[in-house]
């Protein structure tokens, strides 16, 4: 019987210049990948991994939340079991053929709330905001990692949107590289930059501020909005309204007006849409460098997942968009929580 | 009770510059998404809209092939009851806000293969040829309307590559904009073709048949492999081995040979990986422009879908790659078909 070779590398297309992770790491032979199972599982409550997570073998929590009564965890944040990414040495890129290739290096951490039917919409505000306090907290710490280029703060709900396990959880990834969608966000941001003198993120929130029709929900500080040219059909962005470039600066009642804005829009996207499967991430400036991101304006993009992406929309990177974003908003406005 | 605005237009982001198609024609108000089945039926023999287009409300085919007897047609394209975009008269861009906008026009069609339970990979190599062959006949005539930017051909096989009908069918999208994954594949080429004189494809291939180890299939003009960095698991790329920019102009042995690499790749694929669902797409240069793209070199991306795409997947463009390229082209050289 042949060795399986096992292999965990970077390499970057040299026409898109996007970096691939190949981690074989908690893979399979080629070969069982013809009768593997590749339907997601839901994890019911006695089989869940995030239901006691030292319990299933998880090491100790890298951070705790408790609750107000100091009885339980509220939130925890651990290691991955099976990350994508590990390995604190940091190399230099070399060329192997027409390919730039680096070892792989990284943390993949698992923010996990404790209740094991409570999706984000569901908890109550002050729940959300230690969940934004523990991304704050981990982003802080991650950053200081010499190897750590870009910190993807993430949040995959239900089967569509690629959950593998039920129970609510965020991701952290930190990476060596800025992954493709940011690195495309920073670089129009800059660019707009250069030819206008200003952020676009900004001009973008002047005018919907002033248009008002696709404006969701806004407290003191954020605002959520449904984007005029959007990605996916019913995408809500959350911003800060004042420019800001990086969310790990935000301050106590940022945190608090980003949890309310988080949790209304979640909570309107499961009433309005018979509890979609989602998409979070936020979008925020490179860690670790000693660029200037000055120009960039962190946000936070909601992707409801109605359609299954086909050629079209892998081509495209979108939704055709089947509902005006006027319309969504409206409706999403009206909708009671 | 409120009126349902109808709206079809182009929308420009003006971050990653990406277009966007706004299409709510056949859409329902937004209500209706809160009930609305969004799981993706098969189509059953006697409901399938393309076992007789004629009969199931297409118009005339815009062009026909015939099966060897002359009994019965083996391909036809017809224009799509339900276009993504429509419209033939083009005006110029106007700015909104901070957005660049157009009016939707274009030609989306359907290239239908006679029967109804056999995929491309099931077909005789001729037949899979006529295919080609219809993609390049359309293209040839799609490429003269004025309006067009570039042609988008497609084709998604099974539920998780977002096929809707079971009936197999590829798509032709004749677009005023040239799609994003597209762009980004032009643009990184003619940055590499500035930087060091020469084709990135033509690289690649020269380093690839060098190296051996990824190759699946060739056969005189065309080689399909496995990508050094692909975006999905178990990928493969056909591509010309003599460099040609514009996949339109192939001739009668090429296309015969791309018929038959892709036959076969699409054999493997489902031999290999149990009937995966997959999208393929052809990576060509844009149509109707009187810009140079010498630079460029057309070639076919199969894309296996494996995995859902969740968060991770959205914003780094690509799969974490869980089966080394060399042990996937390895498996899949080795599947006897």
């Amino acid at each position: 019987m042949r060795t399986f070779k096992e292999l965990s590398e970077l390499r970057q297309d040299p026409v898109s210049r996007d970096w691939v992770i190949i981690s074989t790491g908690r893979s399979k032979r080629p070969e069982a990948y013809k009768s593997a199972n590749r339907a997601v599982q839901d994890t019911a409550l006695d089989v869940c991994p995030f239901e006691d997570p030292q319990k299933s073998g998880n090491a100790k929590p890298v951070l705790v939340f408790y609750k107000p009564d100091n009885q339980d965890w509220s939130v925890q944040v651990v290691r991955n079991k099976f990350p994508i990414i590990a390995g604190a040495s940091c190399s230099l890129e070399e060329q192997r053929g027409p390919y730039l290739i680096k070892p792989s290096a990284g943390y993949h951490e698992v923010v996990i709330t404790r209740d094991h039917y409570k999706s984000l919409a569901q908890l109550e505000i002050d729940e959300v905001k230690q969940v934004i306090r523990a991304y704050q907290a981990r982003y802080q710490s991650l950053k200081k990692s010499s190897c750590v280029n870009y910190i993807l703060v993430f949040h995959n709900y239900g089967r569509e949107a690629g959950a593998s396990v039920l129970h609510s959880h965020s991701q952290i990834l930190a990476l060596p590289f800025i992954p493709a969608d940011i690195r495309r966000s920073l670089e129009g941001s800059e660019r707009y930059y250069t030819e206008c003198g200003r952020c676009v993120h900004c001009d973008i929130l002047a005018w919907e501020l002033k248009e008002k029709t696709r404006i969701i929900f806004e407290n003191e500080t954020m605002v959520a909005l449904a984007p005029y040219a959007p990605k996916f059909s019913f995408e809500i962005r959350i911003f800060p309204k004042k420019h800001q470039s990086c969310f790990e600066n935000i301050g106590p009642e940022e945190a608090s007006d980003l949890a309310e804005a988080l949790k209304i829009s979640l909570a309107k996207i499961y009433h309005a849409l018979n509890n979609i499967s989602y998409n979070f991430f936020i979008h925020t400036s490179p860690a670790g460098t000693f660029e200037n991101h000055s120009y960039y304006h962190w946000h936070l993009e909601i992707n409801p997942r109605l359609n299954i992406w086909g050629g079209f929309e892998l081509g495209t990177g979108g939704d055709v968009i089947a509902v005006d974003p006027d319309e969504a908003a409206e409706y999403l406005r009206n909708i009671k929580i």
